[in-house]
């Protein structure tokens, strides 16, 4: 959030956590934009709601105001939550005097995302050795997280280029971009890393029912990228392969089992289907920390079920926030540190 | 429509087709009700883009008022499509001295679902006639499918208890009742018929992107009929057919080609992979008027693209407003007087 400090004249309160000092940004680029960070003592994120009409900084200062943020999905993104997982700890410790409750709270305020409770556990095992020590192993997790996004640009853009040769037309879903992920992104990593050498032709968002991060935030982060883009409704995606305008589905992931089977934003499964139906590669992009090697296939994993007025307001709804792609349907995962081909 | 006549006090101009004259029937129920019909020299249509806010009739009195009327969508469907191609005619004949290029014009309105052009094509035969005879083939054309509902829900509730057993769950696309078919519907008759012969656990109504007629006007009318439901966003559906939550797809056609392949909203292939990965029954329900032995299969049909802006506002959007579904992934079709096993 650093680069943006300089804009803070122009402060807006957010309408939910009013306790929270918020800015907008209007004018900010992407370039260097971090979604999360700790910055004079609290968490800072970029409000994930409020884009793309207003960019909005919200100053998180107690465990409660963090845990409403991850639920309402103003911060989401697998690596983000680890990252805001890890410094909610931090938050606990300094601002109560027995934080374990509250840790706990962050580490389950969302179920299905191992980022997480992962980022929890790890910045927990130095509570013991005092606030500094907590910060510190945050601020690594945050670091790695970054740098993976790096490799991850870099590998998934050449195994893109192996797979789909030159200049590919590629689909995404949900939002892995830097707004996922403190800087740059997972799969949206790789798209732009594409675009960057010159080897994309275009990518279509794919709108992410129900709350769109498609066509909200993917499309708000490839139109400041100026690369190529179109949004299509997620019904679309199977068909849009089908008649050819898809070389290959790119798209991250909330947990991976041991197994490989893919635990990613609703809709997901059905892009899958889609490609194995049109013999198109299935790429997913994750980082390590969403590989958890203890939950052994989709079938153990917890779906988060949201709130029916998120689709339909007052009617009855099903809701599964997730779905569950079979390592059958993968072509590739790919993380900073390798390649897996299910 | 005839049944709401009384109520007409309530006058609201639509504020679209401002030459006519609109009804507003919040207190009318679904039964006996006309999505389409020839009323004192006018089209009258309830204006499917008001629902579910409101109910309104609009008395459409020139061709270009139908013809606005069908590209906005305010009547669609493909049963309710072929009567007011009919209807046009008569409406081109009774208003203009050369009715031949109105008459083109209401045929070409819409490229993809057959039956407008074959509901105009059947009235525009009855010309030389005289307006009395043209009106009499269209009024055959309304009756006739409505005939044909009646029979489609029998045929497939049958169907369905022969594929599924008792009380099975059903997920079904858009909308295919009373809205799409004049009276009745086709898919959403079946499920009608199976809730009357209480033969039916529930429906889940996909949302339909992305102009929402699942969610706007198939939760409409099954709230109204009583039939337990709920949405669920289109990129649910394959995952909630994978979770055991859906034992069977049903749904409409705008075209079925003479290798049965099947053109339908778009989403609807989708469905058909995640039916057929999930090993449940895909079954279509559509009236003979709707099946095209003239185009031999899918790869043959124009799909209708529209604008952008029904997907993502200022955004660039790719919007086919169909999909083709291949043979292969059909399980069943039913028509008012067979079923086709492809």
């Amino acid at each position: 959030m650093r680069p943006f400090q300089e804009e803070r004249d122009a402060v807006q309160v957010g309408d939910r956590i009013t306790r929270s000092h918020a800015h907008t940004l209007a004018g900010s680029t992407v370039a260097g934009m971090r979604t999360i960070d700790w910055v004079d003592g609290v968490i800072e994120i970029i409000d994930q709601t409020a884009l793309p009409g207003e960019t909005t900084v919200l100053r998180l200062s107690t465990v409660d105001e963090l845990i409403d943020a991850v639920r309402r999905l103003a911060v989401r993104g697998a690596p983000a939550l680890g990252v805001a997982g890890a410094f909610g700890v931090a938050l606990a410790v300094s601002t109560q005097p027995d934080p374990t409750r509250a840790i706990e709270a962050v580490a389950t305020a969302r179920p299905t995302a191992v980022n997480l409770a992962r980022g929890v556990r790890r910045a927990a095992a130095r509570v013991p050795e005092g606030f500094d020590a907590v910060l510190a192993e945050a601020e690594r997790i945050r670091d790695e997280e970054i740098a993976s996004s790096v490799a991850m640009a870099k590998r998934g853009a050449d195994l893109v280029r192996e797979l789909c040769g030159e200049r590919p037309k590629l689909l995404t879903h949900c939002n892995t971009g830097a707004l996922a992920a403190v800087e740059i992104g997972t799969a949206l990593g790789v798209v732009l890393e594409l675009a960057e050498r010159q080897q994309l032709a275009g990518v279509i968002a794919s709108e992410t029912r129900p709350l769109l991060q498609g066509a909200r935030l993917t499309a708000w982060e490839l139109r400041r990228a100026g690369v190529p883009y179109r949004v299509a409704v997620d019904g679309a995606g199977p068909f849009l392969m089908a008649r050819g305008e898809v070389d290959a589905v790119i798209l991250g992931a909330d947990r991976i089992c041991a197994n490989h089977d893919v635990i990613n934003k609703i809709g997901t499964y059905s892009h899958a289907l889609g490609a194995r139906a049109a013999g198109i590669p299935f790429i997913v992009v994750a980082p390590e920390s969403t590989v958890d090697e203890e939950t052994p296939s989709g079938a153990d994993v917890e779906i988060e079920e949201r709130g029916a007025a998120e689709v339909a307001g007052d009617l009855p709804a099903a809701n599964p926030a997730f779905d569950v792609t079979p390592a059958s349907l993968v072509t590739a995962i790919v993380t900073e540190s390798r390649v897996i081909r299910p």
